[in-house]
């Protein structure tokens, strides 16, 4: 099974890590693909760059030469989700979604911690549109960019883990890591934090593996209907055919 | 007072219909300037096309050259409103909200009548969004495509007429135009179903003039705080700088 | 165009601040006329006085002599609001409701600083009505009666300051002034606080010219259709036909 | 133990009915008393009317010279409620909230039958206020005035039982009688719906007797605090004394 | 008249204790049987104890040899009132909404004080199947184990006000006892908080009353519609034919 | 990895039909092995029956000789989720939330189809437990009762598409079984409906290995730490020292 895991950001060392961390975790067979956008954001924290991201990963998929089975949408809180949905027949699982899920299934209350406070909106609509914002204690920030997250792998799961506080008082019995940058910090903070550390990538992975041994496709039925291509989009895709 | 009111598609025909209408309900000294984006959709009609739409019309709007008071989002259900919050000083009113708003003082329960079903997902995403979903009644394709609805008034009038009436049984007294492109329809659904009809960019118009006359700008203190324009952000904008 | 600004209290010279208020941030050619009940309550600040006011101000409507294009409910938070959409075909504006969406339009979440706390529960109870209150972080108590608002205005801006702490700690971008005697303390407050502040009555003047230009009325076809008069009401309006 | 059970509308034979429907259902001990307002209106079907109803039963209130031990509201839908809890020590138990407590506890979902469309909105107020709302399959009009119910028991049970049918396809396995008039309407209504019927004056009656026997009264710690007597209400009440 | 006031769990000394706190409210001819089950728990603090009470309850109840007119399920918070309603005919009451139900009569909104911190998911639940979640300020833990809470009344008040210290500033104006083994501790509550505080036992006694007078039974017309005895239960009811 | 597949009714030729259906879609290396709990109920088609199921679910496990590395819960809609995760350290997924979950992934909305309108009520309030409700489109029942669903398999799929008519009227454009008996039939429906079909036990199934691989187990920090063993539970387990 091919999985192809597109990053929201420009950053092709970002990709390799996401393309790293989840190969780690996928099943024998399941081969992971990294992809990334042509143009964009060098990273995406906050409603602007978000959008922006959105159409950049929506430009790279609607040119994607290869086959996939199912695609890991690999921005923390990003947006562009339900466009994939109608551009792909394929699974699509966005990290959000996925660890958001993983939360709900192992503990009764989940807490987020992320990198900026700007990213917080998105994060939070997001988890709306999901339907499991009921089963959230709470969003915070690090105050950790993403850019920083692995120079000092140690400090950022401190700084996590005082990010954490709030949310352990207020309730929560798991954490998730909002960001695909903070990809491996898991055990870290489960250390410092005594609770279990959702990683959205890895969690993304093994839903894809779900959806693809039940044999379940998006449905075309309803929200998610294919756009209609014969209607001429003027410049579009921006990138031209993409490369990987 | 000078409004920029962005067109969500390509379509420059589009966009001069719209300037029309807004600016025919404009107050005296109030401008309305009509801007087409330079790339993305012939026409939003779906969650994939209105993700493209949202980085069309932020490229728009980060290169362009001139001044306003105030911007108008006029994609009925578009994505980005938020960002282009972040991105902007001057107020935004996106029709979608501004049409609700009205809906919203003079009635109990408003529905909304649109185009194509493709499109109320993204709508019904908006009014979550915007908060104001506990008063739709519902949200109901009239199958007449934004591009076609100009043919026949009275056609396209009917069709609507004809969306509305579930929306009526389940206790609407107010409709709302679910598409820039329907502008000027109100009183010809209005004589069909008895009942007020909103028109959001008319009603965009004034909700920009009462932001203007109070003195208010977006606030820069929490989710909408400017984003980081330090950052490097590859191949963007798309478009270089606009030209009007 | 002629706005009736009426006053929910029986206080002439709070009439007068309203009056002054609302004429100051309206648009050339509109005139502002204020009215205050001939009987009722000195100051509406908790459930039984907003449901006195409410009735004294139906009481005052139902018998008014003159012509308005709209009317604006000027006492935050208080009741009757559906009423008198009942009882009139013009529109009608509440300054809860206009403060609430004029927030909604520039901020993320917004906050509310009021007098004392026994007015809460009325105002969280109009903000259910209306549907913006998941946009709602909080309503703060400032234990400044409204007629003590006006003594010393340095004063009050930094006990609503004090009030606002824990709403802008919760999220709150933007801030709304949760009482009509406070009209003209958003400056101050915004040079406390850093946020943008909305006073209700300059909303709700720019909202009713929204709605006029228009040209939208109430709708009869559902919630508001009007009273049956044939009915016997005995002993009412109580007041007699009003005098200005 | 004497229950006051206030009729909302002006009409003495209404609160005779009211009086008697309340004693038959009374425990050995309990006296009510029935009580009409002085002014207002003839029935309260719709926001205007009921807000005035509300006043005209807070002037009674305010004025009554005899001793009670709970208040029984007996206005289907009216408002006013809270405001009653801060000028009274007393508990006080509305037929609306009377009803859907009873019909929570001996059904899953219940319907509520009333008498004209323009009474719903206010009936679904007073269900959010009391948080029940959730357990409401609907509100349905049976075009039978407050006036009407008593000439012919049986058209009017006919005619609820008409109304209750799409609420019962919509689940509901118990219905409540959404207006004071309709007492003594339960068991004709239940022979022709097989389900429980509620009538809210009955419900009142046996929830006041709850709350005196446990010997709780209205809590003035919060939002139901005395109103400032202090403070001088001009021309309030309105009817001076009451009497009976 | 009859009410069977049925312990959760296996204490016959709870059962006792129970028994007299629900014969010490009831009104004059009302008889309270206490019922202890067979087997189960020792006490339920917690979703798994509560779900093994839920099944000796039903057991119990299912083999019940007596006549009874209504029926008290008495352990706070406990799983089971839906599927005790489909066994039963007669209505079912649950200190948890009776003490809910009370609480939402004489105050705005009430806090929840209760043994451990493991039983408040199960509150919490069972507050979101009633319908009231909205009207309370949350659920506390006094660290008092039901055991315990008899030892020294005065210790267990202290420690409940101290855990009712936060809900009250959250703006609860009534606070509940959340277990029944805080039977008669509602009076020192009081004295300590200055609010009302309600016991569920006796609030469920009394509203088992008010059903009974109203001659209401529960709705076998859906959800609770009695199970299929036809059925075979292997080897159910577990106890066999209870004995008082 | 070892995955144990609990019944929820104690037909052991149900537990072998599950047992082959988890085992089919199952990873390599991943071994299903079904459990049938020693006492309870032959079905669980409503509230009464659900809640015996729990205890005897939480019977079986308190007392399974064997390692399992998680534990299916395959009764769709039954009680006892939040107990069972209480008990045990391994992840525990229930096949309603597997079901809505992977519906959730491919599709807008989700309707589902079961067999008697009695189970509606208990499959309503794990989807609100779970936090998926705003997500469901409704619940639909076929009347084929779970002891008749292999039957005629074709008679099946048809009650089903017709049960599902109103969901997908209603906007699902994806149906989940509601029924561990319903094993199978996914592509049956696929082909009457045209849209996909979830079985909740390959979904949980699925699931289970996604939790596995990620080496998260439930969170023993909040709400489903140990229950307390010390506590003597007389009468408990029921049935003594399980056996396969």
């Amino acid at each position: 099974m091919k999985l192809l895991a597109v990053n929201c950001n420009t950053s092709g060392s970002v990709t390799r890590e996401i393309e790293a961390a989840a190969q780690a975790v996928a099943a024998p067979g399941t081969v992971v693909v990294g992809a990334t956008p042509s143009w964009g954001v060098a990273s995406a924290e906050g409603y602007y760059e978000s959008f922006i991201s959105a159409a950049a990963v929506l430009d790279l998929l609607a040119t994607w030469p290869g086959h996939f089975d199912a695609v890991i949408m690999a921005g923390f809180g990003e947006h562009g989700r339900e466009g994939t949905r109608q551009l792909l027949d394929a699974p699509v699982v966005d990290i959000t979604e996925a660890a958001a899920i993983t939360a709900a299934l192992i503990g009764h209350r989940f807490g987020v911690v992320t990198t900026l406070s700007s990213t917080i909106g998105s994060i939070e609509q997001s988890l709306d549109g999901l339907g499991l914002a009921s089963r959230c204690a709470g969003v915070r920030a690090s105050d950790v960019p993403v850019v920083d997250a692995a120079h000092d792998v140690a400090a950022t799961a401190d700084a996590l883990a005082e990010a954490a506080r709030p949310l352990l008082a207020a309730g929560a019995d798991v954490l998730v890591l909002g960001c695909a940058g903070f990809a491996g910090l898991d055990t870290l903070l489960e250390e410092r934090t005594g609770v279990p550390v959702v990683d959205g990538v890895a969690a993304a992975v093994t839903l894809c593996e779900s959806l693809v041994r039940q044999g379940k496709r998006t449905s075309k039925a309803g929200a998610y209907a294919a756009p209609n291509r014969a209607k001429p989009t003027p410049g579009w895709p921006v990138s031209g055919p993409a490369v990987r």
